[in-house]
């Protein structure tokens, strides 16, 4: 996820800053995966960074901006790599070929199931969240068309705007019914798709 | 949804029995429509529905069931109309019609919108509710994969239920799309479907 920071919050100007901000991340990420939203308080995180708790005021104004943080960054890691290859792709073979490569690796595990589940929860609960993830799916929608733009050029910018956002809820479907029933094999689903995209 | 009743719950014999449990489940679905789940509490559906809440065990085993049914309501008024249209298209463009005609309905209005979102939480929360959905969509997976094998009979067993699973995730993903970004337009997304579907 590209976002900005939530308002006030503040990128740190100095490499130690910057490490310390991760660490505080990475730890906030390990508490969702091990008891959901909850399990993010300032003092379970302070505890486990062996900070004083107004640090998380200084790196994300507070316990929300740190929530937030860590949906982004739990968002990079799930589905920001197949939206990257996806991207790359050279062609439409090719791109069909990395969905079929990393679809399956999206929530491979107990860790990205649950991350995966708690990202979706709380943009449905919560309406902060909730835009966050709007805005974050309209950028994805828009690189998706740009690049769609340059793959097809001749496409009407409707066409190209309605596929990104085919392939976009496509994912996030794909995503859902894997998340409800993790033992669904992801490949005849990719097999439809890349049949049908094939299609000369 | 055609799931079973809960286990335990009864099926009312008498019309009139019938007629109350239908009650009871209304009540329960314009509680959730407007305070989420915590609203439907038995006190709550007692009091609305002028009845004992020793009621609510004999037609759902409880409170559990109630929201069980609640759910599997829901569920049949938002999804089952696109999904039975779906299969009762005559032919793949009538199927893709299909899903222009009715897709943007499926969350039209504040309280359609609200009951999707808690439908989805709830089966991301609960694991007896999310089982009942991992159920349902298989069941739905499995008629629309039935019906592929009328509509394409050469097709192999794999690519009718790769097909099934990639329509249901196109579904679910556009839910999702809409419910996170209600002012999003479907037509451009589903015409590309329609120009995907329809290549010669």
């Amino acid at each position: 996820m590209t976002q900005e920071d939530p308002p006030g919050a503040r990128r740190p100007a100095t490499p130690r800053g910057r490490a310390r901000r991760d660490q505080l991340v990475r730890i906030g990420l390990d508490l969702l995966a091990e008891g959901g939203w909850p399990a993010i308080t300032a003092r379970a995180v302070a505890d486990r960074a062996r900070i004083r708790p107004g640090l998380l005021h200084h790196y994300f104004n507070g316990l929300p901006g740190l929530h937030v943080a860590v949906a982004q960054r739990a968002g990079e890691m799930i589905i920001d790599p197949v939206v990257d290859a996806l991207l790359a792709a050279p062609d439409t073979p090719a791109a069909v070929q990395a969905l079929r490569d990393l679809v399956p690796d999206m929530i491979a595990g107990e860790r990205n199931l649950r991350l995966a589940a708690e990202l979706l929860v709380r943009a449905l609960r919560d309406p902060r969240m909730g835009a966050e993830r709007r805005d974050w799916a309209r950028a994805v929608r828009g690189r998706v068309a740009a690049r769609l733009a340059e793959l097809c050029p001749d496409w009407p910018a409707e066409r190209r705007e309605g596929t990104a956002m085919l392939v976009t809820a496509l994912l996030d479907g794909l995503m859902l019914q894997l998340i409800l029933d993790p033992a669904l094999p992801a490949d005849p689903a990719l097999d439809a798709t890349a049949a049908l995209v094939g299609k000369p």
